[in-house]
Parts: C-alpha cells; structure tokens; sequence
C-alpha cells in the first residue's frame, strides 16, 4: 500500500453513514465515515470492540445506561463488545473507524443506512 | 474506558521512542509516541502489520528494497508483516501506533530504546 491521508480520504467521501475501507491491520479494518443526523439505530457489537476516532466535528457518543458525552477532533473511544451504543451528529463529522472485518456497522441489525462490506470497499481500495 | 484525546496525550509524553499504550481494541493495542532522532533499528515483525498515523512532525519512513517517504499530519501506513522498516525524525514527531497486543515496537531486536509492554503502560492507563 501506499501512505494514505485521512483528511483527503475524508473530503472524497460525499454519503453520510457510508463507511469506507481505507486499510487493513491485521484482521482489522480502518475505515473512514461521515455522519450526519441520528440515522444510526441503537446496536451493538456481540463479539467486537470499536474503535471510534474524530477527524473533524463533533460525534456525540450515546452508550446505554450512561450520560451521552460529545467527542472533538482528536478524541478516541473504545467502544467494548456487547454494549448498546448510537452515534450522531448535528453538523457533518468525520470520523475513523478500526473494527474486526467481520463486524457489521449497524451491528444484527438492516436498517436503510446499513452498508455490506462490499459497499464499503472503495473502488480504488488503496490497500490492494 | 473514558474518551481520550490523542494530542493530549501526546503533549504529556517527553520520552522519546517509548510508545506509551492508551486504549485496547479487541488484540491490539493503541499506542502514542514521539521520535526525534534515527535510534530505531531496521526491524520487522514476523506475524503482525503495524499501523502507523501521524499526529504532528514529519516522518521519514524507510522501507528494505524503496525509496524512503516522508509522512506528515493525517498520513496513514500500514507496514505489512515481515517487511524490513526503520522510521526516523529529524525534528520531535508524535505518532499513534495500532498493532497486536504480541507485537514488539523493535521486533526481535532489543537494543537500548527497547521497551517492554509493562513499560509501555502509562500509570495512569486510561482504559483501565
């Protein structure tokens, strides 16, 4: 692969809630998204951690159970398996990913914003 | 674990050469560290890639058998496994590092920069 740069990753990317593969360590992938809106239902991930890290905006974490918090550019959070959680955002953040390959992004459930991994793979995948 | 924020971090770290872990995903390790100077031996890991993002500096990265690169802020890489590497900075350069909770930072080289996991945890570990 060649060095890649998130923030020019992330200017490429016009779909909210349409994660995009950049890279793969490991059998994890890295994979940039915007959001935008409180599209993302409520879900979790049975077997994997997720790693959440903000690019530029704000996200705001909401975890079951817990006080909602507001992440900003430079902020990374470990979302534990099994642990309910939803994302959103007022105005367009962009944000980095790291996640199992076999995680789904809206976790078991298909909602209208659920991506395959297929979907996810960019058409020039710059890891390949 | 609460949120995190890397340049936070970063700032706290004076060491250079002495990744410091601040958060897990699933087997992998989140790591910030700061290098100034070419101490880091040519090195490779036999079973791990190893992801390297740049927070601020510059990065010279060399890489057996090509042409040595030079990464800045936002630049991502991941070095494969089993590839012959050494990264270098002339001025301080914090980078975050993401790699199996196996990896060594200098492969099986020990040399005077070399740091063990117990080492590499902050006191106040923050995902803990």
């Amino acid at each position: 692969m060649k060095k890649i740069n998130v923030y020019d990753m992330a200017s490429r990317i016009t779909e909210h809630f349409s994660p995009k593969i950049i890279a793969e360590v490991d059998d994890h992938y890295v994979k940039i998204a915007k959001i935008k809106g409180n599209d993302i239902p409520w879900h979790n991930h049975e077997h994997e951690d997720e790693l959440f890290y903000i690019l530029k905006g704000k996200l705001t974490m909401e975890i079951e159970g817990q006080i909602p918090f507001q992440m900003g550019e430079g902020d990374l959070f470990v979302m534990p398996k099994e642990v309910h959680h939803r994302v959103s955002s007022v105005e367009e953040c962009s944000i980095m990913l790291i996640e199992r390959t076999s995680t789904k992004h809206t976790g078991k459930l298909t909602t209208n914003i659920t991506k395959s991994i297929d979907q996810q793979m960019k058409p020039d995948y710059p890891n390949k």
